[in-house]
């Protein structure tokens, strides 16, 4: 997809709500996972673990994207990767069915990156303030809950049986809350998101998150200046330049 | 459909999801939306008013159900019925477009009950605590975001695809968390609903709410004693029972 510039002037009074993508924009799943696998004593590279468990995502969600597969829940799919990354490890019997449904459920103990619960508090105060996230509700729920995101609502690819970037994820936000595409602010670290919802009209918000794949991730990351509607240090940053 | 007792001896640690009801169970809709009504000075009784509103909203869900109406938001059977109601009290010409959305829009200002946002923090702490109402997920955002109802998510038949009290919705809940039927305990003040609940393996709570239709509409509510697991007076109450 092509960069997609700003189409208008951006202007804060006419954004209604705010769509936030979670994984890596606001919880920090890398450092997260790696922990808990650390934790089992395996003997493997726990970042390595991670993000080889993190790579399977894309092509998964491919999988039910071409109709391989049926409308399949991010739990589901994380399930199929571990069992996969757990194989290449070379660890797969070390792992029984317990273990691994508890190490799956990794996924929905995610730190958040230290800016995220108060940015949330500030931002709701004006805003109406949602995840879209491919997590699935019951994941992005309990991550909700045990570190304190507190979201207006818990919108997920799972309510519109879409994942992003399918336009109709971005689209169905708009639809939920009866808003011209232009109301609404994607908030991510990812220009691929970004730019699939200024496509549907959508305004942007970047957030820089340069740890996401770890201190070596870094140059795959950053957008070119101006290419969004916003352009941000963190959440905090977010909402002060929304004047929250 | 038939008073369905309970399964098995109900035992509080064995839950693990609140669903709730919202219109009549959580807010006070027939109070606040006479008050709109009222301040709009069309000289009619707001409260007949807001149980004609309330009375057209069964047989508008069940022309969904019946499919002679496509999947449609509360919003617009809100307004569908709003527009009849307004010809049947002859007041058709007194509200313009303009004031006809805005009115519409009362139903995400809702009261809560007194108790509500109280109940809901107490019972958070021990519970997953979510919204099941036939209301849109936007309509529920809003009346949650203006009433401070925290809850943890925001469920609705408009992520099933189908109203209470269709199963789909029940089940539909239980999947999105991955937890039996007997892990759910779904609250209401409306018998029909927790029957239909109790029907899918739910476990019920019963509350009171004496007061939702106004002092002449007591007797439509009482159920059997011991119809539910649990029957409790209000949302603290269930909160107490719960040991919260």
């Amino acid at each position: 997809m092509a960069e997609t510039g700003p189409l208008s002037t951006f202007d804060a009074k006419q954004i209604r709500v705010l769509a936030f993508d979670v994984f890596g924009t606001v919880v920090d799943w890398r450092t997260s996972i790696a922990r808990e696998v650390d934790a089992l004593g395996l003997g493997v590279d726990a970042e390595r673990f991670a993000d080889a468990w993190r790579a399977g995502y894309q092509p998964a969600m491919q999988r039910v994207r071409s109709g391989a597969l049926g409308w399949t829940k991010i739990d589901a799919l994380h399930r199929m990767i571990l069992d996969d990354v757990l194989q290449r490890f070379g660890i797969a019997a070390r792992l029984d069915e317990a273990a691994r449904a508890d190490l799956n459920r990794a996924w929905h103990r995610l730190d958040a990156w230290p800016d995220a619960a108060g940015a949330i508090a500030r931002l709701k105060r004006r805003y109406t303030v949602v995840t879209l996230s491919n997590g699935n509700i019951g994941l992005l729920t309990a991550m909700a809950k045990r570190a304190g995101l507190a979201w207006d609502a818990v919108l997920s690819a799972e309510v519109f049986r879409h994942y992003k970037p399918d336009p109709q994820a971005y689209l169905g936000v708009c639809e939920v809350f009866d808003i011209e595409p232009g109301a609404m602010l994607m908030c991510a670290a990812h220009p691929d998101d970004l730019r699939a919802a200024a496509a549907c009209g959508c305004r942007t918000a970047y957030i820089d998150r340069p740890l996401e794949f770890g201190p070596a991730g870094r140059s795959r990351h950053a957008p070119a200046a101006g290419a969004f509607d916003l352009d941000t240090t963190d959440m905090n940053d977010l909402a002060a330049q929304l004047g929250c």
